[in-house]
């Protein structure tokens, strides 16, 4: 289905970077929905570069509700958002436009598309388009608190520096999050990541890190025992967020070291909620959701788009090649990655809802 | 779309640990590719437990080919594999039912289908379902090897012990691999993780690891851009793997760490083909194959069934409990894991091929 | 997607005429609804050919339920249903492999899978394959059964004998229906269809007929307004009982001659509730279901299987030829096709209510 | 997937008669098409109300291709079409609010959206849709075009009126009907249907009809056994189309009347090709294209849209009611549906070519 997601609650994106907008159209909403333009502009404020750490190019990202909202509400049909693009400077593109730069899909596009491509800073392939899931996911957000469903991300590690963990009360540790344009749970180890990225881009280079997500009230009993598992519906989504290479829940990774004693998460009884002592399995068992947190990581590489010289191939001329990068770049977008995260997240959490309880199920009044 | 997977390829899966049978369907495959029943034997093999490392449980698993193939090769229609269960003893279970195992499905189970689910040797969350995908998947492999496409994978990780990472000639080391019961590069590797396996049998425990699998011979140009990225295909269907907790591509999690220029993966020429110096990214840019190997992680948790005392909860009767495990339970399930690892890969590539390249294109007769 | 149907509720089928089984998987179905054997057998028993007017081939029809049901319900896991092929007769076919029967899909099978088919008795294009949607179909007919929802089929013409239409309560109707094997709501019009099928026999010939299918007690609400809608989730899935050419609702193509003012179905309140003077609309308006009963009809096209001769082509020698077909074969289906298009009616209507309402909709208790 | 259709090639619309736009997104289209913007003119033109015989609203139906086309090709990614609504009179419906209109979809949106429906001038119901999928049709027909496909649709049949059918060399039938507004092959017949669609508006009335398509050059061996049968595919995309109440393919309904020795369709060879003599399956056996012309019907129900008292409920209010319909109507709209019909048929056959041969297939260069 390709650039379209979700059996029940669909979103669809389109768009390239230098194309007049991109987009998103997410279908089977539940009517009801109240559609926070403050909130849509505050997600696509997020994911905006900002500062010394990000790319030059600074777009209003002013969007456009083009159908699905009536009065303020969803109405329950197709939700269609436009963020036309205005800062576009193509001329910085075309030069290099056989020129594969390395970790980048110019090249995959190439073999795909046979050259038909649209190759203007990065087109359809380009950070871009997640503006269009950054305004998606917050309609989609909305929903889920709507249902007293909470989820937030921070970055756990960037450029070698880690965050402290989540701790405490979960759903206040999300919220503070929100509102962090850098969201880190240690403000200090913030203070050393940006210092890194703004060290790396002195030296034209760039860094990566991991994202951490939580989700708050999410009902147990969602997700399916083979392929709609849980966990295969979300890193499937978040596999398409750029620069993602890997995805895990709860001890993820670290858990192939554990012995079963250690990892199993052990059930009791909180009045009558049935918990679980640890969380190692992040909220999952089986591919259902339990009742816990869902808690997953996943990683960002570090941006492709570097100014130091690269080896590389001119795929057209079909010879080697020196690289050496033009135009604006980030020298990280693990944060800005962020938003973006909770955005198919919660647009994924959002269809597995929809299929387990019906489409009305997300217009309740909330919390 | 729950229980199947796959846009053209798609695989179905039934069956319950104590019923009368676990199966498969395969739709969509193309006409005329050889089913070699030998080969399928083979894979049911290498899922079988087996020695001391494994559960006492013992399947001959004889297996029945029920539809879609005729005169020995795939006739393009509905593929059904029937495997019957034999030994199974049902009583082991009765007692303990509404006692969530810790790590188990069974509380997400009475969450999700209240009660009615066949609760006997974890029902349809039994991994004993992955023998017919092991099947199904066998099938696949053959198609992909048709065209010259082999893949393989080993256990990069057991119990803390580290495998070798691939070397030299990637082919060769998959052709080795496939024969081998415990798929490690370096065999001094294995025995040590079978070592530590059965000492942590011996304490009741169980322990987990990490498998890596390799792919070549994969066609550039293979995978969408967004959504149904080929990282997104992959991982949906791997988390369908019984404990897998989580998927990586290339340098994964490991890459947070790099720099920019030292993930990036430069391109170059060998005769008119282009390859990367280096595969941080796994093979695929942008979602999309380069024609470099495929290269892919997911991490196996220590198993849950273990036979120390475990605190839970009775969720029948809504009180805390302590649970002591009866049965044949798994000390690791890592090194059968593999198979089906390698089976869910090889269905999930059949897809993105058949979308790519039509229904056709797996039948050629190839290498 | 194939031989699969369905969002979330999805039945998928497999098997060939004389391959050891056919059968269906029914995936997604609410846990907790009984599985009456004796009313599975009841349909297969309707399907089944039986006197004069039917093939000589016999099947005992004896099914397996593999998976999905535990002490006579549903587990809401994959529902597998065996059909074992017994009295196959593989020796009539083999001569008129390669001779295209007018009217049946041994050459576009041919032309699909280029000679791999299994072409013993139509393989995976007879018939045959039915008897696995009448069981899974059963499995659904119950279902609704248990919300109130009742479905029933009546031969509405055949060989040029119209049926009368349905009347007065349509419940009754349906319930009458459903135990002929017959099914008209005529008896006199039954006896002139069945003694024209008779001659037409005699005389190696064939005949077709009209099925008509009315839905009591569809929840209003339910169907999609674009692309998903009621009618053509309907319609997709009633092309694949094999001869429907043509699929209506409620006026259907008489409608055409009408002014909107003789079609349109006047509102009016019965109570508190909303109903229509005339159905013309069939239930169904923009997509959705407005609470009348849901009315279609689908055409039967004349049993392709005649015993005249007939001018085809050998499409494996390129040349022109007679055919004078043996074996055993039907001198009309209609009679038969009304179990099988109430299965998939019932299926697809499953899904339409599971993906409206949620999972576990379809396991009330009901009337 | 509601307001998304398709598997490989997908269409997925949205927008509102009175929103700011109706739109299209067509993904999986193979890059390097031809993207003829005069085409799309030409095809929004033939949908549009024009002289005595259509509604009052006037619509430019300028349209902006959003993404997917790069200098005047499609690049392979999503293409969004936008058509701006500018001749919106939202204060004709605002009164009407709650009274259904019989015929029409404003209860039953009233039932499935709780009330949150853009209730103005139909909302996503409104045949005002239908220009995107025009839009988006025009490029799929266009990429037919490329590989020797043809396709045009007459009007059989209006107000009791029929056309003559297709008769002599169908490609040249199909170019001339493609040029004319009121698609007849007899004219003089065109001529009697619109005089008798101006008599029953006169009245306040209106009138239906039934559209014809035949397509050309479809390559044989297209479409699934079961489920996803060419018939299956086509028929659930024309259910879109507003106010069709039936599909059928070659001889249709009329067809149960026929012995199986006259609806045969006798195979012969013209050099190597093997064809029909008649061709009452529609091109269409098994569910699969044999080569022949496929051939379909559906009908038009008369327009609801009337201006005489009709008998209704105010659904807010819960009483019975009398409506005398206000604003702009079509007296038949049968006429500018035809180029709806062909539109989603394109789309369709689009999609599962796209299936049957690979992503690539449509680019060819063709005739």
């Amino acid at each position: 289905m390709k650039n379209t997601f979700g059996a029940s609650v669909a979103v669809t994106i389109f768009g390239e970077s230098h194309g007049s907008a991109v987009g998103a159209v997410v279908d089977g909403l539940a009517p009801g929905i109240a559609v926070e333009e403050a909130f849509i502009r505050h997600q696509l404020t997020l994911r905006r570069p900002y500062g010394s750490i990000s790319t030059g190019r600074r777009e209003e990202d002013a969007f456009q509700i083009v159908s699905g909202v009536f009065e303020g509400h969803t109405t329950g049909t197709p939700l269609c958002i436009l963020i036309p693009n205005a800062d576009t400077r193509s001329r910085d593109y075309a030069a290099t436009r056989s020129l594969a730069r390395p970790g980048h899909a110019d090249y995959t596009a190439y073999l795909k598309y046979h050259g038909w491509e649209d190759y203007r800073g990065g087109g359809h392939f380009s950070g871009r388009i997640t503006a269009a899931l950054a305004a998606a996911g917050a309609v989609a957000i909305s929903a889920l608190r709507g249902r007293g469903i909470r989820l937030g991300t921070h970055i756990a590690r960037c450029a070698g520096v880690p965050d402290r963990g989540f701790q405490g009360e979960l759903t206040a540790e999300i919220a503070a999050l929100n509102d962090r344009r850098f969201a880190v749970l240690d403000e200090q180890a913030g203070e050393e990541m940006r210092s890194r990225i703004r060290a790396a881009a002195e030296q034209g280079d760039s860094v990566g890190g991991i994202l951490e997500t939580a989700v708050t009230g999410f009902p147990p009993g969602v997700g399916e025992p083979w392929f709609d598992t849980l966990e295969g519906l979300l890193a499937h989504a978040l596999f398409s967020v750029p620069a993602v290479k890997g995805v895990e829940f709860g001890a993820g990774f670290a858990g192939a070291d554990l012995t079963g004693s250690a990892y199993n998460d052990p059930f009791y009884l909180e009045g009558t909620t049935v918990k679980t002592r640890s969380n190692h399995n992040g909220g999952i068992n089986g591919g259902i959701s339990n009742g816990m947190p869902l808690l997953l990581r996943c990683v960002v590489k570090p941006t492709p788009s570097i100014f130091r010289e690269q080896e590389t191939v001119d795929f057209l001329k079909g010879e080697g090649a020196v690289l050496r990068l033009q135009g604006r770049h980030d020298p990280a977008v693990v944060h800005r990655a962020r938003v973006v995260v909770d955005s198919v997240i919660a647009l994924t959490l959002c269809d597995a809802l929809a299929l387990r309880f019906g489409t009305d199920w997300l217009k309740g009044e909330g919390t």
